[in-house]
């Protein structure tokens, strides 16, 4: 049974999702070679029926579970959220808990095996995101459902267990730790200077340009100030817009664009690196989202190189020690652009 | 130069540290076998010219820098803070930082090279512990200084580089987000409920029992009900203490009883495992030091089993996916213990 158990002491929520009980699991299994040939991957066509059927996908025929898709999208097979399971609440001086209700998705973002999501074509990353905005609105419906996390684990050192390209998405019936934070920040920095964060931030990186990996018409690429990872990495829309769901045709090929040229750097400098990203937003539920968000809050997508590891200070302390400063990152990165 | 950064839209601070400037460093190092033996370990006794002057021993003579010492103190070759830096602060709307300052200090735990902490006698875990505590109070008095971190990162994937048993400090001109959100959370559960949030929980625990693993007349040693990893284990003093510092002769070996015991039942579940461990407590500095705190908060030691790898959902949301429950831990971690 899965379980969402508050740390009260650190104000923050634990997934408990044991998987298959009695099974005595492999805590190893990052150290093995998980990765499958395209003839026995659960997420290459042909092998639809490896899978939980698909929720969602974009293909050319009208066959669900076919294999003539484009993108598929499909419940996790080792789900750590249920989506029979309840929401129900246990309350408790100490010990407080929700029920492990809420959905846990696969995007299968390509046909192909073995490419990296930054080699396909504009147009074809431009479907991903095009997915996950359908996704998020499908599942913001429910509404037990308050917050939609998007985001993509590349290369085993990043956690993914498998290889070909695919993105995850949960929907908890919580907001998480960083949105909620996020929100808090930049509401009370509107509230002092009437301003988005964000837009401010954005007007100054452009005017100090030493941070800047890239822009196009709709996007920026920055490596921040206050950067916790080496060539850790935001996108971020220049016009400002607190919901990821209010993205249309332009900003979609745009974020596409700037994904595709951002990660091309990346490799350039890093070779085939693990990685994370993740797409920060407001929350799906009304309840939640409170309308001075829509002010004070700024989308983006947050890319983190998965080069160093996280150590004893970081897990004891919560803040993290970086060994690249954003500015040389920044330089070597728009170096490989030129 | 070191510099630390606000991280304002998470209100976090970052330690940016760049590692000997123009030198191409690798990133990949973690994959590489970097333990050394006994001969070239600059950790060990006859090398003692390899690091940085030790700034305290506990030896038998009285020859600083002698090879007759059983624990062994000095400042870490590539710090992650400047002793010699500034502690100055650049406001801004935007861009916040503080100067480098601040101490990051190594302990070699004993003269031998390959032995883990556990296997150490009780009295020689408490000569560890001793050592905190002496190094705790010589750097709190330095008036900058407002919290020290102390840790032990154990195995390459937990983040050491030398496999020689030691642990680290990192004394800081901030507190730290960790403990500033659990004196935060403890404080007002305190003035809801006027009791200290951890002398209530071990009570609980000790009651409901599922979660306890062990215990002595000193200290308790708990899965907590919000595990955010599988095996995570806190070991909390019985007796309401805030401030590590004011443990003596019977915490000190109550502690080291606990610690042995602990990670030799980690060990027979999981073999030579990856971990880290960090003590939460008290800020040094006076004006920190809310005098609320003395009534709120209960210093503590948490380890941190390093068997799963945070993800994009994690980094993206800071909440964690547990697949082990903290009552199946228990279990299996008190069975090792029989």
């Amino acid at each position: 049974m899965i379980e969402i158990r508050k740390d009260l002491p650190k104000n923050e929520w634990a997934i408990i999702a044991p998987v298959r009980g009695d099974r005595p699991f492999d805590f190893s299994s990052e150290d093995k070679d998980n990765e499958k040939t395209s003839k026995d991957c659960p997420f290459c066509p042909g092998n639809e029926d490896q899978t939980p059927p698909e929720v969602y996908a974009v293909r050319a025929g009208d066959q669900s579970d076919g294999s003539d898709w484009k993108v598929r999208v499909f419940p996790n097979k080792y789900p750590a959220l249920d989506q029979d399971g309840t929401s129900s609440t246990i309350e408790g001086d100490l010990f407080q808990s929700l029920g492990g209700f809420g959905f846990h998705e696969v995007i299968a973002e390509t046909p192909e095996h073995e490419i990296n999501l930054e080699d396909l074509e504009e147009e074809r990353i431009g479907l991903v995101i095009d997915t996950y905005l359908e996704r998020r609105k499908e599942l913001g419906k429910n509404t037990e459902i308050k917050y939609v996390s998007i985001f993509r684990n590349k290369g085993k050192r990043a956690g993914a267990s498998l290889a070909h390209p695919h993105s995850q998405i949960l929907a908890t019936t919580f907001v998480p730790r960083i949105p909620r934070i996020e929100y808090h920040q930049t509401e009370s920095f509107h509230r002092k200077t009437g301003d988005c964060f964000y837009c401010r931030l954005i007007e100054a990186e452009k005017r100090e340009a030493r941070r800047v990996i890239l822009e196009n018409e709709e996007f920026i690429a920055i490596s921040p100030f206050w950067s916790r990872f080496p060539f850790e990495t935001h996108i971020i829309p220049k016009e400002h817009e607190s919901d990821f769901g209010a993205s249309t045709g332009k900003e979609i090929s745009g974020l596409a664009k700037s994904l595709k040229r951002t990660l091309t750097s990346l490799r350039s400098e890093l070779g085939d690196f693990p990685y994370n990203y993740s797409i920060h937003t407001t929350p799906v539920s009304e309840k939640e989202n409170d309308p001075k968000l829509k002010e004070s809050y700024h989308w983006h997508l947050e890319i983190f190189p998965r080069l160093t590891n996280p150590a004893g200070f970081e897990w004891g302390s919560g803040n993290f020690i970086n060994v690249l400063s954003p500015e040389e990152a920044t330089k070597r990165l728009r170096s490989n652009l030129d």
